[in-house]
């Protein structure tokens, strides 16, 4: 099966090989040796000198520790939306009693810089901006570099989902000043869902010493402290570290500014086929994402049985419209471990298929 | 390696196998026919027919789950604790806003039911009892099934950390009336760490529709929604439950039963050799565990040594004293994947690596 959602994605043998590795003691030496490894790894993916932890946890839940870490219950932030992920990442400052100041996008649309500093500018006593790299309901990505410089020229954290972004799209956290950016490893880093990354600037560690939400099992202190050992404060997900472990050597034997052309060119591919089809992209091709290709469906496609007929008959699995996208659009994953070939074999079977499921 | 510290556990070679299979769609069919073939058979081990979520999670993710999805800021509730896990049950509540009334024992007792009907009288607003049913800091089984009933006496809700003991050790939840109960995997499931299993009770369900503690990622209601399709709310671990379907038929052929008297089996013989070698227990026998043997290390004896040459020479890796025991204790963990065959080689390694580290 090609199993081309935004994620979980597909992994390499040799990662499935160290994932299935026997168990080890994650107090002992060879555990934090691997750690040790693994930690300054990920910086480098993240472009990043900043302290990098890693959770046990889907994305959701790296994203709820970016909230409860950074922020005080009444702090007012910026919870800029532009679809599925941007709604959660807002609702849960919410729920922790943070005063979400919505700015909310059409879905397709990517956020403007100008919008949010007239935001920051209406609303001074903001503290945080939270902001999705990558949104991968509707495929399109934001222009974060532009973002973040607004959120600088006003002295605000800017908290960053990074989940579908982060090691297939170029994202430099220190380049651009990012303070809190979290990602999930069953994206673009070729490993089984169970961890999070999570980078954190100086800033964010004062806005950390002040905040006040309550926070246990996703506390950046007592993981920093742990890190420290090149262990966990509580028990980790090994395997998905073992897999990690290799999946890095691949990804940095690969080279990241490869990496990145690799995504550019295969989604350029998904793009094409799209555009030769008549179809229409969910969001506006500038802001299109290379990690996940969003597609209207057409009227004259039954959407489910297109997908139906993709994973059946052509063993191609891809993801259908997410929330309010529901029936509405398909989404193509091209992102981790996926090659040129991949995408050609995938846009053949999608002709056919597409061919198959007219109305 | 035998590793025989109390979690991970090793796991067998058809539970590392699935683990090791390829990733599929957590929104598909077949990832919804795994966990609805799952949750029935954890339901069977937890003897329950409560429901039962799966979160991607350490067991303490699943712990505070129970805090956060039950009690409000303010809401007493009274910590029992013998010893790490139990004064890590009660911090985390204590973090998110209880008020805890600490039942503190010696570590290496049992906690003494009477003591807890004499403070539920006292305290007539506590409204659950936090308890943990197998301390593995020391090696101690509580008497649960009394402190259940004093519990329900007082109609108390009660809130259990079973995440060295389910499935290892006779845990009865709707015989003994527990309203949450939370286990993780990488103990006596035989399955690497990376989910915890949680069962809620009717009672629980009617104390999480009034709790006000936020939770997002941990939230019941949205975890109960999504498995209604066989599904998570976030990505699940999907690894880890690949090795939990085959975990599962493992156990329930040998049998629950089975299982309990294994582990019961395997714990005398661990005892019998504390006793042989003239070491003493850290509890008091009759309340010592059969997942964990904790003993206290010997004047003479150096005990990092003594670890060391067992992990090193026999490849035996056995647990030290874990906080207030550090240097003090060791620890065999022996839940799981273990056989009759195990616990006699592991005592004739201490054997051999007791006598070269004496001091």
């Amino acid at each position: 099966m090609q199993l081309r959602i935004p994620g979980p994605t597909p992994c390499p043998d040799d990662v499935l090989k160290a994932v299935g590795r026997q168990m080890i003691n994650h107090r002992g030496k060879a555990f934090a040796e691997m750690t040790n490894r693994i930690v300054p790894r990920l910086q480098e993916c993240f472009q990043t000198k900043n302290d990098l932890v890693i959770l046990t946890t889907a994305g959701t839940g790296g994203l709820e520790s970016a909230v409860v870490n950074m922020l005080s219950p009444k702090d007012k932030v910026l919870g800029v939306s532009i679809g599925y992920f941007g709604d959660r990442f807002a609702d849960c400052a919410s729920i922790y009693g943070a005063e979400v100041i919505p700015l909310k996008y059409a879905w397709g649309q990517a956020a403007n810089p100008d919008d949010i500093r007239k935001a920051l500018k209406e609303n001074p006593a903001i503290k945080a901006v939270l902001v999705t790299h990558n949104e991968t309901s509707t495929g399109t990505t934001n222009p974060l570099k532009e973002i973040a410089k607004v959120a600088k020229e006003f002295d605000k954290l800017i908290l960053v989902d990074a989940v579908s972004s982060m090691s297939s799209i170029d994202l430099p956290v220190d380049a651009w000043g990012l303070d809190v950016v979290v990602t999930g490893s069953q994206k673009g880093w070729m490993v089984p869902p169970g961890l999070a990354f999570v980078s954190i600037s100086e800033k964010a560690w004062k806005a950390h010493a002040e905040a006040k939400m309550p926070r246990f099992y996703f506390d950046y202190s007592r993981a920093k402290k742990f890190a420290a050992d090149g262990q966990t404060p509580w028990t980790p997900a090994v395997s998905i570290y073992f897999g990690l472990d290799v999946a890095l050597d691949m990804m940095l034997k690969e080279g990241l500014q490869n990496i990145f052309a690799r995504h550019t060119r295969i989604a350029n591919k998904a793009r094409a086929w799209v555009k030769s089809k008549g179809l229409k992209l969910v969001p506006e091709e500038k802001f299109a994402s290379n990690t996940v290709t969003a597609v209207h469906a057409p009227e004259d496609i039954d959407e489910t049985k297109f997908r139906s007929i993709l994973r059946t008959e052509y063993k191609v699995e891809i993801a259908g419209g997410q929330g309010a996208m529901k029936g509405k659009a398909f989404r193509i994953g091209h992102l981790g471990f996926i090659t040129d070939k991949d995408m050609d074999e995938i846009t053949v079977a999608m002709d056919q298929a597409l061919l198959k499921a007219k109305r």
